[in-house]
């Protein structure tokens, strides 16, 4: 369903090649979360269409909007660990505007 | 995909026949939005799997949570207007528990 | 403190008399609530003063936010018992008012 | 209401001295923000003593959480910016236990 091309992806705005992108090595069990959460939100469509008690509902919402959210915090673990702390090593302004951009997303999250 | 052949619904165990359900009128809604969320979830897919920049999925989360949280408030308002506004009129000790069950489903929200 | 001369407040422009008030019967629990939380927020000025570790603070920030949500969660819960259950029983257009103006309060809760 | 006399502050127990804390040169700043924080919690107090109409309470609850939430991604910023960033340069092991640690803090202000 996702399948790409090698070589069609634009090369990354953010000069890194992919290989340290932080979350690389986690794409397998990305996916398989992705995939999890896909499910629920399915579930949640039969669970309208079959006339499901309001309050159970909610609980399935809860429960998916937290995975998409532990989701959110294993993805940001891994981007400080690579892009954050590569960019802190590099030295020079990089890591300025990266913990800069990493806050703005973390508040993103917080106020959703 | 979510096809129920009339009937095939076991009768809820909350008392109410499925006219009474908050969220009935509004279903077509509810499924439309929850489809959108769930072409969300696959887009997020697409870009763990096209390798793009962590934080621009991160963006991608914060959207599909807050769609979630949309969903839950809209089922929420019309559980208020329905079913506990419902109990109320009725009387009896059902008011009571249908405000805490409501209360407890939305703490359940907040903490996530 | 906060010490109000009886009388000096306001007739509420929402129809209820002060009895009605949902949290009306555990005010002097929720008094001692926010002390406590009051308390807590002297508590995280005391550690930023101190140089205490960022991450301690954060926790104390979690923990002080966590506090005054379950009281939001307690005034919400006597709300909902109270003040809209009364408007669902008088019958009329209210409980529609009620009802979406306790559906605004929850989101501004949730998107906090 | 504060005051600490030089000295007393045990050493710390994470290899920093004071000057190297991310959010030392902020405190200013910081107390201002949390002394504006204890105002509002005192001002709900006041409002729950005067009777206030409940979602009128809720809507300055939501103020302080959203407040504290400020506090705490500024607070945040800080620390990534200097204590992580510095166990990145460092090199070794800190950078991953660091790590860990913020993500766990970010855990928590989204549980809340």
């Amino acid at each position: 369903m996702t399948t790409t091309e090698a070589g069609t992806t634009a090369p990354s705005e953010h000069g890194h090649d992919h290989a340290t992108h932080g979350y690389h090595k986690q794409k397998d069990e990305h996916l398989k979360r992705l995939r999890r959460i896909e499910g629920q939100i399915r579930g949640l469509q039969r669970m309208v269409d079959e006339d499901v008690y309001c309050i159970d509902i909610l609980t399935q919402v809860s429960a998916s909007t937290k995975a998409l959210q532990s989701f959110a915090l294993q993805l940001l673990e891994e981007h400080l660990r690579h892009c954050v702390a590569d960019a802190a090593v590099k030295g020079g302004d990089e890591i300025e505007a990266k913990v800069e951009e990493a806050t703005k997303a973390i508040a993103r999250l917080l106020r959703t």
